[in-house]
Parts: C-alpha cells; structure tokens; sequence
C-alpha cells in the first residue's frame, strides 16, 4: 500500500482530549480524515453525515486519491443528485480504526512513536460514532440534518440514533442489521484467519517489519466480495463464461470470469487497504449488537425517538437481507416512531445500495426533501 | 495427515489398462478404493452405488479408520434403514483424485515412483464415474439398480444416468446441480486460493519437501463449511453466544461459538484430506456442466431413458437450492423420463441431506422398495 495517512489530501481534525472507547481503554490523540461537499448554511442546520462501509473511506464524492477513481458514492451525492451537494453540506469521515488518515491501527501510537499495529485498541461502532460526534461539535453542528450509511455505515446510523437522538433530526440505515447474526460473524472469520494466516502479516507487525500480507487480505477481499452479490447477479454478471479462452485448461489458471474478476478485486485491494485495519473493523462489525450495548430491547432503545427514519433494503440481498430492516422497521413502529420503509425489487445483492437503482434513489430524494421541509431549510 | 493411502481397512480393485480422461490423458494404473456393504444376491441385481461428496470418503456406513467416527451416511444405510443392507448391495468408492486410497494426488506415480502432486491430471466427474464403472465391471454387475449421491455425489449420479443409461434401473441425484453456477466456482476458487497462498504448499510439492499447507486447507474447509449451513440454521445452533466466556474480549480469539466451530471444522479437516486432492476434485466440481460435456441440452441428454429419477432437495439449501433440482426435473420431465422429485421443507441448509430429515428418509425408502418391486428384487 502507498497510502500515507495525513498526508492524503483531505481535511483532517484532529483533538488531543483523550476519547474513551467501549472497552474502557481511551485514543490519547485522536485524528478524524474527512471531505466535506457543498457550503454549511448559516445557522448550520443542512449537515448531513454520510457513513461508509467496512471497505470505504471519506472520498463520498470525490476523486479518490489512492484509486484515482470516481468517489464511491458519486452516483449519489453530487449537484442536483438525491443528496444534493446544492443544498445540503456533507461530511464523510473516515472511521476511527480506518487507513485512510483517521487513528488506525497504521497511526503512530504517541506512547511508543512507532505504528500501533496490534496495540491499537480494539474499537467498537459506538466509538467509531463517538469520534464523528467530535468532529461535528468542532464544526460547531449542533444537530445534523441526517445521518446516512449502508451496511456498516447502517449501523453507525443505528448508533447515533440511538445514543445522540437529539443531534439528529432523521436518520438512513440502508441494507444493514441491529447486530451481527451468526453467518456474517463466519464470513468475516473466515477473512480474518486468511490474514492471519499468511506469514507476511507477522503477527500483526508486519510494517516495522518491511512486510505485508497482501495474499492474506486479498483472500479476505475475495471472499467478503463474493457475499456482496447474489447468485443472480453473479450468474447474470458471470455465469460459467471463460475468461480470454474458448475452451477449459484443465488446470488451476483462472479459467472462468468470476475466478479472474475475484483475483483482481482482491489484488486492488491490498493497495489501497491495510490488513490490521481489516482485522479491527470487521471484529467492530461482528461486536455490534445494538440490544446488548444499550441493555435494552430494540423497541425501547428507540421508544418515542422524535427522528425521522427511512430504512432501505434489497431484496436480492443475503448478507444484510431485508428480513434484517424489517425487524428495525417493527421496533421503530411499536415505539411510535416515524418511519418510512422501503424494500427495494433488485437482484443486485447487498451491493445495489452502491449502485444504479432509481427507486432507491428517489426514496433518498422524498424523504431528504420532506426533512428540509419539515426543518424550514 | 496421517493417512497411508492403499493401508486403510477396505477392499481395493487395481487394474492396469489405462483409464483415458476426459483431458486426453490417461490414468495409467488405476486403484479404486472402496466399501461394500451387505451381500451381492446370484444375479446380482441389487447393487447400488453410493457416490460421496467433495469431502466424503468409502466409509459410507461403518467406522471411519482415520477419524473413529461412523461413517458419514450411517444414518440412511444400514440394516433396516432406508438404504437397507439386508436388502441391497450397496458399495461405496473414493473418488478419482481423492486421498483415501483411490488413485490421486498422494498416489505415486508409476513414471517416477513419486507422489503425483501437481503431476496428476486434471480430473473431471465424468473420470469419477469412469473409474466406478471399471470397479462395477470387476464385480461383474451389469446393472446397477440405482446410484444415489448428494452434492458432488449428485453430480457423478447424472453424469452416471447420462452416460450409461443402460446400466442403472434408477438413479437418486440429492441436492445437487446440473452444472456449476458462478457463485458455486466463487467459493471454491477463495478455498483453492487459500491452499495455494499458503507458503507450505510449495507449489504443490509439499509432500516431496515434508511439509503441508494446513493452515490453508483448514481456511478452504471452513469457506466450504459456512456455505454448507443455512443462516437459519447457524442462528438458531451459534446464534451471537459466545464461546466460554460472558463477555466480549475485545481481541481476535474466538469469543463467539460459531468462530471456534469453524476453526474446529478447519483443523480436524486437515488430519484427514489431502490439500492437492482438494484442489482437484473442487476444480472437477467446477467444471461439472452436463449440458457442454455432452453437447445436448438436458432434455435431450435424458429423453427417453428408462432409468427412473428420484430428485431431492431442501428449501434451506443455497448452495444447490431447489431451484437447480427443479431445472433437472423440468428437463427429465419434459424428455418423458419417469421422475419423482421431494422439495424437503428444512431450515439445515445443503447439509440437510446428511441429516436428520424424516421426510427425506422415507421418499428413499420408498422409491427404493417401488424399484425393487419393479425389478422383482
């Protein structure tokens, strides 16, 4: 990886207040890496976060400088898009724990000045939470417009909603779950142990050794990759097509397009990923269990919440599956809270959130607008 | 692996007539090792071949030398059971290319009395039922009254039916597929990468220099594991319980139960299979398109053959869901084939069909018992 955090051209924020995470350790020195897109109004009152996801980062919107490629959410946040940059200020953070200039396991620890590598702490969504709530209390937000996340990002919304309701007026979680089911806590061992696994990853100490197990964490790619599709955009994308060949090789070469398109998402990858970030933001994932961090049922967590919810989902989605919102959706609704739901005909798999879904994103765009409305934007 | 091919308890049947592949190649002195379970009747009518799975073995219904457990379908064969051995003849063989005695990659190879390796040829399913037909031929059965497999067992079961129609009453594909689909290659690609990636596997000449890629076979095994089971079955087994302990650790251990099951499944998996054997028989698996081996469409594969189907499968299974079954029925169907076809309402996932499912058992036992009738067993 040729990434250098704080270096990346970006905003950072950064806050030497010891922030106390959930396993009762603290970040002496915390970093935030962020983008922001469009102006914050005057009574700073058109803020809107968006989370991203486990692989994501803050370039939202914009040309990513590691990838040189367009911003991950570009297709929907931009001028005149459903999060329009025209009307509402955006901020993307990196989350703590990432690699893309926040604290991470890649930052100099300030105890040792050498890279945390294992010694960071491990962090939990709520902390990754608890770190943006800095940010926007620096940028002197008092209640963000809305929140907005899939997946991983979803749970963040989960969080904030339910540990800061009175910083925000509404809140997106999108293909996302209240905790981690047994399933997706194995995907994600199954990613950890490759990393583990490879002696290039050291034992964690792979940068102050010169390494870096990058087979490791491309098999953790591949593998996490195949769970963002479903067989039907798989088959549709894929099928048994072969890949510059006419005939089978009898061999172990790539010979069909998914084996080639997998190898090449995990060789991206290790470019532009850390492997120790990879090992504490799925265990961040895997730790989230809304219920249990709040001792208290789904439907009291949230109990006359005064947010506005729209949750999303995509019916070709197994990893995130919209049988997951909908038990989000039923608390929301026994708590009397005002939530709209939309469950989305795809057979894009958990990644359509990502991609061309025009339903979707009209819902974005309604349920945006009727909030500006109801906050006298 | 503490395995010694050709000295586990079992009968063998070595012949030295090359076996030619379907890659052009041929096998030039072919072992097949298998079990046999009950007696074979004079006209030997009632033999019935057993296919096993990516990762089964010959030990169909007696103890399994190297693990001391039963045999893995001790469940549905056995005296009065519904594959009955006071009635039927029922014999089980390893693969091609497995490791437990038949020829494989630990085999040696009569060219330079050294391991295979990398060196065996690439097999197919269709080489699978080859090297079954030459055992079935050695016994001096001329027709089988039925082959029954589920999985990969499924796979030489149709392979079986459309290439030798002449020499089976019935046949029993479980579970299975008429070909593999792309999300099917994706899982097995992420365990061969796994092996291959593994510094110990050397190229896949591991058992030349002393050592074994374990660490990358116990990763594709608990790939292959995850894909096994249903997430309504990993809920309600593993759920988010953690494993000895109350609370999180905050650490990459494995604090949740279905972590340390995997890591379970992984490590007693490489003490009983080879790591090249996985390699080639997941490679066969992939390769498995009935449709372009035989250059016809399905319908046209089986029109007419008197060989009578019983199809099974189960809603829970999403690696080879009813819905590949149901294109197989479609096809035998409209080919005006004699077919029966059981959709298992079961919440197990593929695994099911090793399992405990009543339903399952009986539509066995009686479509065996309406065969023998036929057949006036």
């Amino acid at each position: 990886m040729t990434i250098e955090p704080n270096k990346l051209p970006c905003s950072y924020f950064t806050e030497k207040i010891p922030l106390l995470l959930e396993n009762g350790t603290s970040i002496v020195e915390l970093t935030v890496a962020y983008e922001s897109y469009g102006k914050l109004n005057k009574n700073k009152s058109n803020a809107i976060i968006v989370c991203h996801a486990l692989s994501g980062d803050q370039f939202l919107a914009s040309k990513n400088p590691i990838t040189n490629k367009d911003g991950w959410w570009n297709r929907m946040v931009g001028c005149g898009k459903p999060v329009d940059t025209d009307k509402y200020f955006i901020i993307c953070a990196n989350v703590l724990g990432g690699c893309t200039g926040s604290t991470g396991p890649t930052s100099l620890d300030p105890k040792t000045n050498k890279e945390y590598g294992l010694d960071f702490p491990m962090i939990t969504v709520s902390d990754m939470v608890n770190a943006q709530l800095r940010l926007i209390n620096h940028l002197g937000i008092k209640k963000l417009l809305s929140v907005i996340g899939g997946s991983m990002g979803g749970m963040q919304v989960l969080e904030w909603a339910a540990s800061y309701p009175e910083k925000l007026f509404s809140a997106i979680p999108i293909a996302t779950s209240s905790r981690h089911t047994a399933q997706n806590i194995a995907f994600h061992e199954l990613g950890r142990q490759a990393i583990m696994a490879d002696p290039e990853w050291n034992g964690g100490d792979y940068i102050k050794l010169g390494t870096r197990p990058s087979k490791g964490l491309s098999i953790a790619r591949m593998t996490a990759h195949v769970t963002y599709l479903s067989e039907a955009s798989l088959t549709k994308k894929f099928g048994r097509r072969l890949q510059d060949k006419d005939e089978i090789s009898f061999g172990f070469d790539a010979d069909f397009q998914i084996e080639s398109y997998l190898r090449h998402q995990g060789l991206t990858f290790v470019d532009r990923f850390d492997a120790n970030s990879y090992l504490y933001i799925t265990r961040a994932m895997d730790y989230f269990d809304l219920e249990k961090t709040h001792n208290k049922s789904l439907t009291e967590i949230f109990e006359k919440t005064k947010t506005k919810f729209l949750l999303a989902s995509f019916t070709g989605d197994w990893l995130y599956p919209p049988s997951e919102s909908l038990i989000i959706v039923r608390a929301l609704s026994a708590g009397g809270v005002d939530v709209s739901f939309v469950n989305i005909e795809s057979d894009k798999g958990h990644d359509a959130f990502l991609l061309d879904e025009p339903e979707f994103d009209n819902a974005m765009r309604g349920f945006l607008e009727s909030v500006s409305k109801e906050t006298n934007l």
